[in-house]
């Protein structure tokens, strides 16, 4: 680990503050909302629904809904308003369009409870100790506050979309970061499970750190299950990172 | 404190989340500044300087730099730079015209480490079980990261002029941090030593909390030494207003 630690200390010299990917990076997407949905489920009589299957179907329409935002086909809105309009575009697929307003706002906020992997309070923690740690989400505030809350996640700062107002994969979204914390991009380091997300922060002059989640996505998915570019650091978890950092 | 907390029940039920003001309501900053400007002397060569006489000088200049902003003077500009700019047009009233550009910049990042009030953290504690703490600060954004690392300040998100873009008390201040959190502002309360604050919150709909902060000031200063509004609490410090709130 010494050597792990060497080197690392080579590559992210003069990181100053880590900026966070959260769904998939921090916070387990697809097993929360599965769970959520069948807590749910129980006393309702709903017919039965795969949430699993339901969870996927949701996060599929993620990155469309904001496409449309970064291309400029439509105004900046914030992820609930387009969370809650893939929800209402896929609940006729699962039997669910009899759902009321209630009940689908009460689904919505399903994004705001999402559960940490079980390193990432630790790892965090550890982290903090010597680095800023601010959440860098396409998520928005509420969602993001909501969710540090549950699961106790000591965020620093929560930037994100919503804050800095463009979505990432826009460069803007990593360079209007660093800015809010006054830390040119070379000293920042970008923190995600997710290849493209590296790709547009190192194009920006981040110090990137691909963590492993293998456990993500579903089964048959072979995305991101190992790193394809030449990141600053590559970790297991974020204990395995805080670890090479001397955290 | 029974009576008490059932009337402050009666007064801010149904809030969510508690706005702060930060400087002089969180923290200490006419101590901190001349605490850190005596440090800051020793070992230099620079004459004799009354340092709280220049926090007072530096925070008169305050007002006056934001209000330029808040009526469309010049452009949004974080606290930061107005903090600088006011920093160089008092240096020469102290005899310190001959600092260096090393040294105005360090004296510049004494505001991101003002020290918290005694009551302020256990109080912030206690009130972040219950409800959403956030900074609704004219401070900039890594001016309250760091402010928050050195002092453990435990805020749920910073908010604040650079993420909504409007400096206090411009309506939009408090409406557009309320809507970043999802919650109308009838269900927000608004924490500050200072009425000209509560009394804008309040305007806008939220509700409001007075923080008796009589050591913020000059002694010969009377401003905000009591409640001059019909507030909805009025708190001793934020120990006494966690106990009023049930937490």
């Amino acid at each position: 680990m010494a050597d792990s630690g060497e080197r690392a200390g080579e590559r992210v010299g003069g990181v100053e503050a880590l900026l966070f990917d959260v769904f998939g990076t921090v916070v387990d997407w697809r097993g929360s909302i599965a769970r959520l949905g069948a807590d749910f489920a129980a006393g309702r009589d709903l017919g039965t629904v795969d949430w699993t299957a339901f969870a996927d179907a949701w996060r599929a329409r993620y990155q469309p809904a904001m496409a449309a935002v970064r291309e400029g086909r439509r105004p900046f809105a914030k992820l609930d308003v387009l969370h809650r309009e893939n929800l209402d575009a896929i609940l006729p697929d699962f039997g669910l369009e009899a759902l009321d307003e209630a009940a689908r706002a009460e689904l919505n906020l399903f994004w705001h409870r999402l559960d940490p992997w079980p390193d990432s309070v630790p790892g965090m923690t550890r982290l903090k100790r010597r680095f800023i740690v601010a959440a860098q989400s396409n998520g928005n505030v509420s969602l993001m506050v909501e969710m540090a809350r549950h699961g106790g996640l000591p965020w620093d700062a929560i930037l994100g979309a919503e804050v800095v107002g463009y979505y990432k994969p826009r460069p803007e979204a990593y360079l209007e970061a660093c800015a809010r914390l006054d830390r040119p991009p070379g000293r920042c380091v970008m923190v995600a499970a997710h290849n493209d997300d590296l790709a547009a922060a190192a194009a920006c002059g981040l110090k990137t750190a691909f963590v492993r989640r293998p456990k993500e996505k579903a089964p048959g998915q072979d995305a991101d299950l190992a790193p394809s570019g030449d990141w600053d650091l590559v970790a297991e978890d974020l204990e395995d990172l805080a670890a090479q950092l001397g955290c």
